[in-house]
């Protein structure tokens, strides 16, 4: 029941980052519209690892040429202005220069493909959730814009979301704090993925997630879950029980207490 | 944190209604905004009794010009070329009659401002929710597009929503049924609105409810709620400490039981 119309792209993706005391937790969906009639499962999650020394994980939603052009072209390295050098996400200083890095990949994709597409009157739509660690220096969850420039998670409010954010965000809203132990966090990313699955047909299984343990600079779990996870499926049926008993537990207003 | 720019109008509004066995839970914010830095409150519940013969009852969301136009004219009547005859809400032969009044109404309002408000760059932006029931017919629960076109809740999803509805569908999704009680209805719409309320501050309280019981054909309940409502500031910490223990009592996976 999808009451209004909206752009395509990023509705069709949901990405989530926790950025907690003890690490990062990431889920992405995989599913991708490449026009009409072509929808397919791509990794949305793109992750550079050099054990203990760094982790980078991005999460792209939007255009899908344009995150792939952004994507390559961190992975392969440029040489940046803002930087001053040639840089990929293997070898920033920073998650900070990472994150200036990406959104200046996003400007010169812009000023390769924007006009034409502008052309074609297909929105130039990217945002990406830049998480991780290099080593010795801190670890943090960006969320880079369509423009290039990026906000960042704070001990407030932990968590970023890009894509079809509203269903799942909820539960972030009441449940995620700064202090919520790492694998605990799991279960609300899948809460609320499972809620934007259930309310969104066009975000699809299966989903990526990461783990990362804080100052480790090596992935901590990595996992694919399927449509058939026992595990994914016991957290949207035992969810729905838990809501239905919670609303039942709470007692009728005072104003009502007529009603029978 | 709202990270997509979206049109104005409808996304400052949120109404819901439930149609189910018992009767008909409605419930409207009262937050509208009629330009730039001109924010009000303005009921957006409409109600027509005729005690023990008629209870109609619209919701409206989007552009306040074009809801208030529709909402007069269907309160004094008019021409209907549809019906054939002079009708208003208080006259109409059954529901589904009302609805095609209020569709026709909506029709006559885009043919008197659609062209002048497009003119201005203003889409012409209204949904409606209409509900209530005509001694001796079938109670009924429409979704009136800006078209004029319209929807009705069924069995199966026995829940409509207008305006900011992302946020507060997932407990609707996962504990609306036809079956519910009317009175433990209340505490589900509440609960949608507080998920809404929390995640766009530009939906705002007072809030509007009202209860129908089937085949009454009065209201049975009509209350404004405001901010300092002891049972609504109730109901919302109790939700949020039940979703809190309710993914806590959620086991961890089994492939992330080495996670500490």
């Amino acid at each position: 029941m999808h009451r209004r119309q909206e752009p395509p792209g990023n509705d069709m993706t949901y990405c989530v980052g926790l950025r907690l005391a003890e690490g990062l937790v990431l889920l992405s969906d995989t599913r991708t519209n490449a026009g009409v009639d072509n929808i397919s499962t791509f990794s949305k999650m793109h992750v550079v690892e050099r054990p203990g020394e760094r982790l980078a994980c991005m999460m792209t939603a939007g255009n899908l040429s344009v995150s792939q052009m952004v994507v390559n072209m961190v992975q392969e390295g440029f040489h940046s202005e803002t930087l001053d050098g040639s840089y990929s996400l293997a070898t920033t200083p920073s998650m900070f220069a990472t994150a200036q890095l990406v959104g200046e990949a996003i400007r010169k994709a812009f000023a390769a493909h924007g006009e034409a597409m502008r052309a074609q009157s297909i929105p130039f739509d990217v945002s990406i959730l830049l998480a991780g660690q290099v080593k010795g220096r801190r670890m943090r969850l960006f969320q880079v814009y369509s423009a290039g420039n990026f906000i960042e998670a704070t001990e407030e409010t932990p968590f970023l979301q890009i894509g079809e954010h509203k269903y799942g965000k909820p539960i972030l809203d009441r449940a995620a704090r700064y202090d919520t132990p790492l694998y605990d966090a799991i279960k609300l990313v899948l809460v609320s993925m499972d809620s934007t699955l259930r309310s969104n047909l066009s975000v699809g299984l299966p989903i990526d997630l990461l783990v990362y343990r804080k100052d480790a600079c090596r992935v901590d779990l990595r996992r694919r879950i399927h449509g058939d996870d026992p595990y994914f499926r016991q957290i949207s049926e035992q969810w729905s029980s838990a809501l239905r008993e919670a609303y039942l537990a709470i007692p009728r207003p005072e104003w009502a207490r007529n009603g029978h």
